[in-house]
């Protein structure tokens, strides 16, 4: 009995490489959707390990899969999780990072042959990516309570097939009731997906809040004319009105500051040809801060301008909300601990807000929280060429390892 | 033997119906693009009547049909023409109305027995929307020597099929040689695809000008990222910058003032998500002037705004000229001529430049050429909400009687 020095890289470089496989894309990167024939591969791959590490493995009611290893204590275990789910196009470190540095944490105590006071406890949850069915984060919303279990179950993907068919289909129509298992914390070590830490040369995020998120459709009725034969003042044009209306985003956001984004990432015009004045646009608004008063303020910001320019114009707009989650603050103790933990390893560390969305949210409201972030080249996620250094994994991981054990044995 | 005091509307009108039934929409409108099935049977529903009405008729080696009415000299003749292909989604007025109304005013001289000094001839142009063979006005180009024959037989359609393969397909690869007639004047009733004469309220519009155009494709390469982990300042958002040009071009035109107009049409990002900055941006901006000294200063501010937005936002732009045609002036005789006669007829008159393109440029610097432009209701055209009101067809058929009896008696 001993006690870790720091976690294997080379085993959990490794282990990340072999879960990567699964799905694994021609060029490189994963392609493992929620629920498919991948991700049922991927997950009896988790478990295996799992279960050579002595976990004690259940599987809830929506697919979530938790392995305990035993405290001293029944208390309420310390949770370390994420999501092994992809998007189409997706790397080999968003979600598999965090559960494969869990089972890392896990083998080195184990190695030492060091007990906890808490049970510790690793779990992968389902659907994190949202890329098959919505919302995004189902698994997690619905394990800590959030969202509804049967509402969930029957929730289905673009070709008409349910979350509850999924689930039996691969296996993993669990038994283990849901929104029953209370963490004493619980801590996501995750890749950062921005390109913030980077910039900074700095090799640790501590993770004080999620961004609150607002998507807006717009859609602007204009009238379709010719290009040569319509005079300017008589143009009623809706690809002007959805070009203004990116512009006024950017400026808006550029114009607020602080964490405030806002981007316009679809934007389509009909018909779509180069002498037709557009009779209709499509647009999305995404605006996210981690203040909520000041993303209602830009909400409001932006349906002033709707109705401004929908008169100047002399065209119709309507918009639907596609999406609007509040900010998340994670418990202020728990991330200065990710700090201070940082900080005594000997790595650069900064607390940040998360600009995406991560299963750790689900577990904020009911017990303290915290996410680690490491840094991605480029910022580049969501796609096959992500990537993080080798040597940010392994300070992340020992990150995780000591606040892990720090919390356990609380 | 009379002398007729004014076309028959009722049978145009008739004849407009006849003709736009070939082809005919589910709901109202005309497919006829050029050299299909559709086309043949117009063509021989047109020639049809020119035999009836005493025409001699030719068929040039690109198609373009010439009905001729003898005069009593071999002078070169008066030629009234226009098209009779239309768009995908075309209307029974556009190009229809130029051709027909040519031969109600040869019935008109025919039943009153009515000789001119000249021969009058009636005629259709090959191809003039471009909608199925680029470049637009394939036909009337050729034939007044603009256009290379040989290299226009072989442009080919979507689907590979070339002009010269489309012609003979339907029977109308002639023998005539283009590029040999000259006319004494050019006439072309048309109606006028745009909403001035409308707005204002004014019956006749005496054609000046076509205006010069300018098409430009630009594409945008950024970097795409994600919507919520990418602060603003580190973007480089392909998707602003094409709506950040959109709305430049619109600024300019309004600023230049005068004929100047401005139309981004097309506008596409990649990959169009919500919550992902483009990685690319891809727009046309057509930019159109009566004058080209302007037309040059509208291209060139362009040009200067997409070089200080690229180096502003960090993307790359490139542009390629997709058509480029200067201002073409019609006749200033020819133009008084069509508003003396107009005014004569009690109908109200306006000058004014054409800001699409008609088979009347291709003549004009061959010939006194001069277009007689009638009101569209809400000018609207390409649509098959494309509508001219009887009297206003009446107004200006009845313009074209007296300018050809008049041209061909000079």
């Amino acid at each position: 009995m001993g006690s870790p020095t720091g976690i294997n890289a080379a085993r959990l470089l490794s282990r990340l490489s072999a879960l990567g496989a699964i799905g694994g894309l021609p060029g490189g990167g994963v392609c493992r959707l929620a629920l498919t024939e991948e991700d049922k591969s991927a997950r009896a791959h988790v478990i295996d390990l799992m279960r050579q590490l002595g976990l004690k493995v259940t599987v809830d009611q929506i697919g979530n899969v938790v392995g305990i290893r035993a405290g001293e204590s029944n208390e309420s275990p310390v949770l370390i999780g994420s999501h092994i789910d992809t998007v189409k196009t997706g790397g080999l470190y968003d979600g598999n990072l965090g559960v494969l540095a869990g089972l890392e944490v896990v083998e080195c105590l184990n190695e030492h042959a060091m007990a906890t006071r808490r049970p510790l406890g690793v779990c992968f949850f389902t659907n994190e990516e949202g890329a098959r069915f919505a919302p995004d984060m189902m698994g997690s919303m619905v394990h800590q309570g959030h969202l509804d279990l049967d509402e969930m179950l029957s929730q289905c993907d673009s070709d008409g097939r349910s979350v509850s068919d999924a689930l039996s289909a691969i296996g993993y129509a669990g038994d283990e009731p849901v929104n029953s298992l209370r963490a004493s914390a619980f801590l996501e070590l995750h890749i950062e997906q921005g390109p913030v830490l980077e910039e900074a040369g700095i090799t640790i995020g501590a993770v004080e809040s999620v961004q609150g998120i607002s998507w807006t459709e717009v859609t602007i009725q204009g009238v379709s004319n010719h290009a040569g034969t319509t005079p300017m003042r008589l143009r009623h044009d809706a690809g002007y009105v959805a070009s203004a209306i990116a512009v006024f985003v950017r400026d808006l956001a550029l114009k607020m500051g602080g964490d405030q984004v806002g981007t316009v990432g679809l934007l389509e015009v009909e018909p779509n040809l180069v002498n037709v004045i557009a009779r209709t646009g499509r647009l999305t608004v995404d605006l996210r801060n981690t203040d909520n008063a000041k993303l209602v303020q830009a909400e409001q910001a932006l349906a002033d301008y709707l109705q401004c320019i929908a008169v100047q114009e002399g065209v119709q707009i309507e918009t639907k909300s596609l999406a609007r989650f509040e900010p998340v603050e994670f418990a202020a103790e728990l991330v200065d601990a990710v700090a201070a933990t940082a900080t005594r390893l000997g790595h650069s560390v900064r607390k940040m807000p998360s600009g995406a969305g991560h299963d750790a949210q689900a577990f904020a409201p009911n017990c303290p929280t915290a996410m680690i972030f490491v840094p991605s080249v480029r910022g580049i996620s969501h796609n096959i060429e992500e990537f993080t250094a080798p040597k940010h994994i392994e300070a992340g991981a020992n990150v995780l390892l000591e606040l892990a054990m720090e919390r356990a044995n609380l």
